[in-house]
């Protein structure tokens, strides 16, 4: 096997001790896919031996979902079953602890469908679940699991056992799980990101500017906007780290003070589309040109879907002792391309990153999808109420 | 590939067509397992290209239900979700179709384990799921999935791919999927079987001997017990067929009214363990004593379920023209076991099956558990309120 088992065991480890943290007697929620059997087995029995209660996992398939976009008619494409509200709900209610598994099975599977039924499909239930973990009522994390499929697109040129093996081995690295004590790095470079988040709430910028090839954005903030980094904890006193790896530092934006234009410096994947060469204008906050080399429907679509779809829900910077970063590696998947560079989200926005007061201004929307924009070419700036700048990161660094 | 996708489509447009019925607009659950891609997708596929509006695979993995049944609080072995339970809610109210494929993917998986544990286990939501099927408030179909773990339990003396290669050629035989047009095939034994219910039905036996090697068993029956074979019609008019392959006649029993022994006549599969050489007595309809060279305990604990689990729910009959007697192949699977030879079911009765005057005498529980105990040697017959004796099977063979 490419991927031995004291790997899978580690990463199994890793996400549900330090990622999710699941607690005894949770319910817990592993959402996977059909060809992570695996990691997904290792990751519930280690639920159960932390002391979980009952761990429900669901596997996706791809190839389902392929014939729901082909055939299904187009009015359903949306439809949320009310048991998809009612588990939402009840996990909601009982505290639960949520693990995902990420990364393509089939990455291109959905190439060749028309794009305006891709972009009409809506996960079950998206809305009900972002305001479960706006208001911090379950800890959760996500993961990447290295498969053949995904393999193969990070590493075309390789043989599929070579790629497969490769994935792994940038897997156990920008995860730390070649550190002798992964936890211990991890709570090291958390305290890093985290010490930065705070510098930046401190100076309180009512806005941050995007400077570099293609990119000349200014992103209003709200007067109370808190940044963190991918440390969380629920309204019942649970620490987790929703995204593993993690190297960012993020806050959520005015939805409303976004002007100027901003070009992608990573590929996105969405809803099994490659977005290429992507380019975004913004006029009083709303994404009112959305361009690209390729995919731009797809996201055109989603940008649709509501009236928050088409404003920004987040910014984050991530600087240049990213692993991801480092590697330079492309992974055609955005829990890891996000964190090699700085990035924005279009949708929902994370309302307990502002004061209770503000919370209503935080961005409301079903959807929540990032894209990167950041790299060493892209000055990142403060500018306070004031009018003062102050450099946040050059050449990648931080310098606040 | 040992299963050509030609036999995986047909026996998928079977399933769908014939045994569910699937129609445009429905809603379709499709309970699976993790190693039943191929045919999956098949069948989620085809209920689509029939117009089903939502089509929901469920994925189980049993190496997760080992984890579960391994180290989970004994008192949540027996819990349900809420959001199963509206599920299974909301299929009921859309009128919904199921199509669930059966196998065991790793059959010895759970043997090793405690069971007492394995016992307390209780599907999510069984009770409320029985109901739907008692109420004809679903189409439903349950169909065999070749897979490489059950067909090394069937074919142990043959190579991995040639076991499975030869279980495929015998579910290819056993469906009728090597009949020039099977859904032909299925409508002219279907016919056969529903006249021998017929004939029963007519004759409104009091009770049913059944004696032989180890068995002397009377199961009394209800004044309007009808037999039926495995064509049902939902409330709402669907034609459907439960099982497939289905060569059995049956109806459901007063469960206060069988008296006697009976011994199984073909080993039993109960979640995961093997139950051999089983012997039961009966008094007062209540199984009294449940021995078994092997795998007693599994059953005894499932019996001790609730009120009903120790009485019978189901009297079924085979003749010897049934293609699963004939093969002489030993399944270790109860939907194509049951159909080799006569069976009883412990557990939920079938209360469509009575008059609705008499409904509230169908048994009552929340499980159902099949097990063989016909054969050439055992002779069926039914006695009348008046005492007369009518042969209803000799050496494996209709005499009504």
């Amino acid at each position: 096997m490419t991927a031995p088992s004291e790997w899978t065991e580690r990463l199994a480890a890793l996400l549900v001790d330090f990622g999710a943290n699941v607690q005894p007697g949770q319910l817990v929620l592993v959402s996977s896919d059909v060809g992570k059997e695996d990691l997904t087995r290792m990751v519930a029995e280690r639920c159960y031996e932390r002391g979980a209660r009952y761990v429900e996992v669901r596997y996706g398939d791809p190839w389902v979902r392929r014939a729901r976009l082909r055939h299904a008619p187009l009015d359903s494409l949306d439809l949320t079953p009310s048991w998809d509200l009612e588990r939402v709900r009840a996990l909601g209610d009982a505290g639960a602890a949520l693990v995902r598994l990420e990364g393509a099975v089939a990455p291109t599977l959905l190439a060749d469908l028309d794009p305006e039924r891709v972009g009409r499909e809506r996960p079950p239930a998206a809305r009900e679940q972002l305001r479960l973990i706006a208001e911090r009522r379950v800890n959760w994390t996500i993961g990447p699991c290295p498969v053949p499929g995904w393999a193969e697109q990070v590493h075309p040129d390789l043989e599929p056992a070579a790629a497969l093996e490769h994935l792994w081995e940038e897997i156990r690295h920008v995860c730390r799980l070649d550190e002798p004590d992964p936890v211990a790095a991890w709570e090291e470079r958390m305290n890093e990101t985290s010490g930065a988040a705070a510098r930046l709430t401190e100076r309180r910028f009512d806005r941050v500017l995007l400077e570099g090839p293609g990119t000349e954005l200014s992103v209003g903030l709200v007067p109370s906007s808190r940044w963190i980094a991918a440390r969380e904890s629920t309204a019942f006193g649970v620490t987790h780290h929703p995204n593993l790896p993690s190297e960012e530092v993020f806050t959520t934006p005015d939805p409303e003070r976004t002007e100027g234009v901003v070009t992608s410096t990573r590929p996105l994947q969405l809803g099994g589309t490659m977005v290429e060469g992507l380019r975004v204008r913004f006029a009083g906050g709303r994404a009112v040109e959305i361009e690209a080399e390729r995919g731009a429907d797809v996201l055109r679509t989603r940008a649709a879907a509501d009236e928050g779809a088409a404003r920004l829900g987040e910014l984050a910077l991530v600087d240049d002792e990213s692993r991801i970063g480092r590697l330079g590696t492309v992974f055609y998947d955005t829990l890891l391309d996000e964190n090699a560079a700085s990035h924005l989200a279009l949708g929902a926005g994370l309302d307990f990153l502002l004061d209770e007061a503000d919370a209503w201004r935080s961005n409301e929307s079903a959807i929540h999808v990032d894209f990167m924009v950041g790299g060493a070419a892209v000055d990142v700036t403060g500018v306070t109420a004031e009018g003062e700048r102050v450099a946040v990161l050059r050449d990648g660094e931080w310098r606040i």
